[in-house]
């Protein structure tokens, strides 16, 4: 069982009718002009956090960090979040008021407004992160837009969030606790990248999965941009970096910055066999996060 | 700490921009003449039900049907559902699969398509339901339209899911296992109900939620519509009938039953304050769930 697979024998299942694909389901029920964007997404205790080097604020910046950071891959603009806790005993009233105050700084830098929600107890805390945006129809950027000749690029720094987990310190650390979600890079690549994705389990395997919907292979033959100190491993392998991973047409001009975010070509779509990715010649291995391997 | 406490106290953070306090959310983004409707609900093992009893495919029913039932309360159309799981080891693929079968039966009956989701893994399972729904534009049912005057009803009969998760057997707990959210009913008192909610936590408390958001109290002094077979504790607290609470002007005509279901009468909205219930002279007291209490 891997997360691949269960989602690969739910789209069979499904048919024609699955929209399961991208970092959110485009949705038609929005005003003339605009689609609905809409996310979900799950962080449950002692498998996204643990409770003894998290703070309450951290758990939910990061909680809305994930589900803004898929907003921010399709190129939408966040309108309404929606948050269900399943909470454990130990989190007192406490430990919910700085969760929200967490939370609800971020909804407030991002112009989203929390409207709703569900409480149930539970023996480990499980928070399920909605949030619904909008994009000019036909805008929304999707995973399956690369083709061969296309630049593929990255945004700010990779592996930085991996480094943090392992070592619990400095400004790595605080890049592991607080991701930025790229909404103004997701705004800016609206009208300029052809496939877009957030990087949330890692470089080799989100490459992997935007050449699996898009039907192409990849060359990463420059550089990668990597946050300071880290390993090969980390900013190959690396996930919750929450960069937005993206490509687009050779005569698109992508800046070296977008409102301070660098943002780095690192290769090139190539044709070839559908996922995979050569890095400097050799193959790259698909070891980034699954649940269920 | 309590589960009002907990959505007052974030209540009063919000402040003017609160959407919190119906079964779901209505948001304006939503195509001319139409509101959009969102409601998360979430589904833990060993809360809302346990492994040993519960078959895979009555999970995946009543999730869904949980969610499905918030927009029959609003008097809205189901249009798309979402789902994230935290899946423990003991759910393996086919476990998985039969929690689809009950899901994706109950989703083609009610017309709701399936568009997304998340997966983790955990140490118990936890399900959270997304379902996004539309209704006409100033149409969709709140709970905070009961007047004093207003005659108070309920679909179907109450107490049979109490009854069932009590005994384990017969209808009852199919009645349990297998909630029918009344959709067709939702539809018919759009234009009907002044207020409405759907009875999931018990009848004290629900009744007593609805009056606190309309402020007013309420008398019943009708014979309430019972399952066969329950106690008097059954029908006034048990939880999970998903049936429909709704009030109506005294002008306006109720039909004994509508596609099948019956619409019974039990009281009247009353002057008073605001969340009091009087059962047949005394004062009925909130006994019902309470995940924090």
């Amino acid at each position: 069982m891997s997360e691949i697979s269960i989602l690969e024998s739910l789209r069979a299942r499904l048919g024609p009718r699955a929209l399961i694909g991208d970092d959110c389901a485009v949705l038609p029920c929005a005003p003339a002009g605009k689609e609905l964007l809409v996310t979900t997404d799950l962080m449950v205790e002692d498998v996204h956090f643990r409770r003894s080097t998290h703070k309450p604020a951290d758990v939910g910046h990061k909680l809305l960090a994930r589900g803004l950071s898929d907003i921010a891959a399709m190129g939408g603009d966040p309108k309404y979040c929606f948050v269900s806790l399943a909470l454990p005993k130990w989190a007192g009233d406490a430990w919910i008021a700085r969760f929200y105050d967490g939370f609800l700084a971020l909804a407030n830098a991002a112009k989203v407004t929390l409207a709703g929600g569900d409480l149930s107890h539970a023996d480990k805390f499980a928070g399920d992160i909605i949030v619904l945006g909008e994009a000019r129809r036909g805008e929304s950027l999707k995973r399956s837009g690369a083709k061969p000749g296309h630049a593929i690029y990255v945004s700010g720094t990779l592996g930085g969030s991996a480094l943090g987990l392992s070592t619990h310190r400095g400004r790595a650390w605080q890049r592991h606790l607080r991701p930025e979600p790229r909404l103004a890079v997701g705004r800016f690549l609206r009208t300029k990248a052809s496939a877009c994705m957030d990087l949330s389990d890692g470089l080799s395997i989100d490459l992997h999965r935007m050449c699996v919907e898009s039907k192409v292979s990849a060359v990463i033959d420059h550089p990668l941009p990597a946050f300071p100190g880290v390993t090969l491993e980390h900013v190959l392998h690396g996930g919750e970096d929450y960069e937005l991973l993206f490509t687009a047409n050779a005569a698109t001009k992508i800046p070296a910055t977008w409102k301070g975010v660098p943002l780095t070509r690192i290769g090139t779509i190539v044709k070839g066999e559908p996922g995979v990715v050569t890095f400097f010649g050799n193959p790259l291995p698909v070891k980034g996060y699954d649940h269920f391997r």
